[in-house]
C-alpha cells in the first residue's frame, strides 16, 4: 500500500517568515511536499499571478464552489473570501504528497475539524521584540501598519494552543530543516502506519498456526 | 525556564534489538538521556550486575517500595515483580534529560495512564519473518522457545495502537537516528512549550500598552 501525504497547516505571526520557510522547504524537497494555492475574491496585487499566489476568483465563482463542495474550508476577511480548493489537496495526498496549507488560525481549526489527522504547525520568530525588529526592517510599513500587526499577533497568539508543534523561526536554513524533520518523524506516529502494524500481524498469526 | 525531560517508554517485540538500540541511543547521546533501571524481585542470571540491568531486591523490599509510592509503575510476571523506581526518573526528567523505561505493554498502558505526556515507542523489525530469523540466528534458543516468543510478539501486536510511534529496526544506526529525531521532534510540541507561548503572549500584550 502506498504511503498517503500528510496534510500540513501552517500558521504563524505576519512577520514570522513563514512563507520564505515554506518556499525554501519545498525547494529543498520537491518530491515530498505540494503548497496547496488558495482561490480568493480579493483583486490581485501587483506582481501576483493567478494561480501562483492565489487563484483569483469573482464572487459568483466563489460560491459556486462552496455550493458543489469544492473547498476543504473558506472563511470570508473583511469582504473577501479565501478558500482551500478540495480537488488539488486530495490529489496530492494520495499521491503520498505532504500538503502545505498556509492559512490562518480560523482556517486551521476548520480543517483539525474536519481531518483530525492533518498536522498543524505554528512558526513563530524567537521573540515579539525579533517580530517587531523585522516589521520595522522590512521598511515597507508605516508604523500604525506595524501596530496592527502586532496587536494582531497577540489575538492570534491565544490561538497557539490549538497546534500540534511550536517552530521557533530563528534561522531560515535550521527552521526548515527543524520543519521537515517534523513532518517525517510524523509518518512513524501508529495512527499513519495502522496497514504496517496489521500486516505484521497477520505474518505472526500465520507463525502461530504452525506452518 | 529550563526545560523538562520526556518520559519515554520504549516496547518491542522480544528480537526487536530495542536494548541495543537504546544502549547505542545513550552512547551517541549521553547528555540528551538517562536509562531507568528497574527493581525486580527475580534473581540475577549469570552476567547480570545489581544497578546495571536491574536493581535486584528482595519480595519484601519491593512491597515496601510499593507501600511507600517508591514505584512508578509495577507489575508481576509469574511469580516475580518488576518496577519503575520513582526518585531516578523524576530527577533525570527535572535535570531536563528524557528518560528511556524499557517496559512491556502492560507497564506502558500505566505510565500513559499517570503520564499523558509520556511519549511511547514501540520498536518493530521490518517483518514478522526477520523476527523469526533473527531468534533463529541467536542460535541460543531451543524452536520451543523461539516458537513461544513469536506467540508472545502476535499477542503485543494487539498493544501497538496505544504507542505514539512504530519504529522500523532494519540497520541499527538509522533505528537510533530515528528515536533520537522523534524525541527531538517531540521537544517542539506546542504541550511542551506553553512556558514559551506565554512568553510571547506577554511581550506582545506589552507592546499593545504602548510602550
Amino acid at each position: 500500500m502506498k504511503k498517503k501525504g500528510i496534510l500540513m497547516v501552517v500558521s504563524g505571526f505576519s512577520g514570522a517568515g513563514k512563507g520564505t520557510v515554506m518556499k525554501e522547504l519545498l525547494k529543498r524537497y520537491p518530491d515530498s511536499y505540494a503548497l496547496s494555492v488558495s482561490a480568493t475574491t480579493r483583486s490581485p496585487r501587483t506582481g501576483e499571478t493567478d494561480g501562483v499566489e492565489y487563484f483569483f476568483v469573482t464572487t459568483e465563482e466563489f460560491e459556486q464552489m462552496i455550493a458543489k463542495d469544492r473547498l476543504v474550508e473558506y472563511a470570508k476577511y473583511v469582504d473577501n473570501y479565501y478558500g482551500t480548493p478540495r480537488t488539488y489537496v486530495e490529489e496530492q495526498l494520495e499521491a503520498g504528497k505532504d500538503v502545505i496549507l498556509e492559512i490562518e488560525i480560523q482556517g486551521a481549526l476548520k480543517i483539525k475539524e474536519k481531518f483530525p489527522e492533518a498536522l498543524l504547525l505554528f512558526i513563530s520568530p524567537p521573540s515579539a521584540e525579533e517580530l517587531r525588529k523585522r516589521l520595522v526592517n522590512r521598511g515597507t510599513e508605516t508604523l500604525d501598519v506595524i501596530e496592527a500587526r502586532l496587536k494582531r499577533a497577540r489575538e492570534e497568539s491565544f490561538g497557539i494552543e490549538n497546534y500540534d508543534y511550536f517552530v521557533v523561526n530563528d534561522k531560515l536554513s535550521d527552521c526548515v530543516e527543524e520543519v521537515h524533520a517534523i513532518v517525517s518523524c510524523e509518518h512513524r506516529r501508529v495512527s499513519r502506519n495502522i496497514y504496517l502494524v496489521n500486516n505484521i500481524r497477520e505474518e505472526l498469526s500465520g507463525f502461530s498456526k504452525g506452518e
